[in-house]
C-alpha cells in the first residue's frame, strides 16, 4: 500500500491463495497478482519476501534462479542472524543480492484489511548485510526503506537478534506468560474481564499477535530469548525479595531521551 | 470534573497545596477549594479521600469527629483489605459511614491537567463492605459511582486484592521488571530507543505511573502479589522449558469474551 502510493514502480503480488490477493487488488495495495511465485518474480527488480520467519531461507533459496541479475532481495522478518548466515552462501555466487531487513512496525493485526499506507513513515528498519553482502545491495536495500519514510541503518545480525530478544520477544514472553497466570487461576472468567483495567490490557496485547508466526520468532532466536528470560526471571526475584521497590527509570530524563514520545 | 460537570451537588476540592488547588478551581475541577481540612469536610455529604494507599486510614480517622452524622466517606484505592479491615473500626461507632471504593479507571498521568471528565463512563467501581458497614452506605456509594457513568458492584476486600494483584499489581511489576532488565544492558541508551517497537512501550508505559504510590500498592498488597509474582515466575519457567508455545487464549472466544473490546 505504501508502495502504490509512492509511485514509482509496479508492484506485483505474489501469494499462495487467491483471495487475499484479490482482496490486495481491491484495495489497491499491488497493480497486479499471483499465485505462480516464478512469474511473479522474475522481472522483479526488487523482491520483499513476508513470510514467517521460519520460511524465508527456502523461500529465498527457491526464487534464486528465476531472479534477475540485478535483483535484489529483502525480507521483513524480525530474527536476522539464522536466515541472514545460511542465505550469504546460497547468494554468494553473484548475481541477485539479498540484504536481510526489519522495518519494525506494524500490530498484533494481520491482513490487507489492516494495511495502513503510512506504518513505515518513522519506523526504525534495521539493514543486516552478511559476508560478502555488496555495499550496492546494502544501498539501494536502506534507499527502499527510507523512500517510505523508515530511518533505516545497518546492524551485525547477530546485535540485532540480541537486542530484539530484549526489547520484542521478551515483551510479546511476558505477554503470554501474564495472560496464562491470570486465565488459569480459578474463577478468571467471571473476574479477569470485569476487573482488568488498561494496565493488564496494555501488557497482554500483543499476545493475540499470530501464535504460528510468534512460534517460530521464539524458536528461531531462542539463544537470545533465553538469556533476555533469565535476565527478567532474576530481575523479578530481586524486585521480590527487595519489596518491589518500583523503578523511578520511566520517569527519568534519561528515559525519556531513550524513548522519545514514549512516555510522558 | 464528572462531579462538577453532572451537575446537583457542590463540590470541595481539599488539598494540602494551594497552587494544585488554583489550578482545579481554573479547570473548574471543584466550585470551592480549602488547605483546611476540617472546613473542608464538616458540612460535606459525601467525602472522597483521593490520597495513596497508605494515607487512607490515618486521614479517615483523622476526619472521623468532624463529619456530619449521615456522611458517607469513601476512597479510591487500589488496595482494600487493609484500608476496610482498620476502617470498619475505626467507623464502629455509627454516625458517618466508611465505603471503601475502587473506581477502576485512569493511567499513568497524575494532576488535574490530566483529568477526563468522562474518565469514569463505563469504568468498574469495586464496593467493598466491612463488617457492620449499614446496606443504606453501600446503596449510596453504588449511587454516587453509577452517577458518574461507572458499572459498580460488590466484592469481598480480599478476593479484590486478591484479583487485583494479578490483573493489576502484576502487570505493573511486569513493566518494572521489562525497563530493568532492558536498561542495564550495556548500551541500552544507544539501542533501546531505536529498536523498541509498540510491544516495548505499550509494556512498559505503566511504568511511569507515581512511583512512590506504586510503592505503598505493592507493599500494602504484598501478600497476593508475591502470590501472583509466583505464579508468573512459574508459568515464565514453563514455557521456557517448553521452548515457548505462544498461547492461543488471547484469540480465542472464550477471551474475547472475558474481555470485551479488548483484542480483536
Amino acid at each position: 500500500l505504501a508502495l502504490t502510493r509512492r509511485g514509482g514502480c509496479r508492484v506485483v503480488g505474489v501469494g499462495r491463495r487467491a483471495a487475499p490477493l484479490a482482496r490486495a487488488l481491491r484495495r489497491r495495495a499491488v497493480h497486479e497478482a499471483t499465485t505462480d511465485t516464478r512469474r511473479g518474480v522474475r522481472d522483479a527488480d526488487i523482491v520483499v519476501l513476508c513470510a514467517p520467519v521460519d520460511r524465508i531461507v527456502p523461500l529465498a533459496a527457491t526464487i534464486r534462479p528465476w531472479l534477475k541479475k540485478n535483483a535484489l532481495v529483502m525480507d521483513i522478518g524480525s530474527v536476522k542472524a539464522p536466515i541472514v548466515r545460511k542465505l550469504e552462501k546460497i547468494y554468494a555466487r553473484g548475481g541477485a543480492a539479498f540484504v536481510g531487513t526489519h522495518p519494525m512496525a506494524g500490530s498484533e493485526k494481520t491482513g490487507v484489511e489492516n494495511a495502513l499506507p503510512h506504518l513505515y513513515k518513522g519506523a526504525t528498519c534495521v539493514l543486516t548485510a552478511g559476508r560478502g553482502t555488496p555495499a550496492a545491495a546494502l544501498r539501494r536495500a536502506a534507499a527502499f526503506w527510507r523512500s517510505l519514510g523508515a530511518r533505516a541503518f545497518e546492524m551485525n545480525p547477530e546485535a540485532h537478534d540480541d537486542w530484539m530478544a530484549l526489547v520484542s520477544h521478551l515483551p510479546h514472553l511476558l505477554a503470554h506468560g501474564l495472560l496464562l497466570t491470570a486465565m488459569k487461576r480459578p474463577g478468571a472468567r467471571a473476574h479477569v474481564g470485569r476487573l482488568a483495567a488498561g494496565s493488564f490490557r496494555d501488557v497482554t496485547r500483543v499476545a493475540a499477535a499470530d501464535p504460528k508466526q510468534w512460534a517460530s520468532i521464539f524458536r528461531m532466536n531462542q539463544t537470545a530469548l533465553r538469556r533476555a528470560a533469565g535476565g527478567f526471571a532474576k530481575a523479578l526475584a530481586g524486585l521480590s525479595r527487595r519489596g518491589w521497590p518500583p523503578s523511578e527509570l520511566a520517569r527519568s530524563k534519561a528515559f525519556r531521551e531513550v524513548i522519545p514520545g514514549g512516555k510522558k
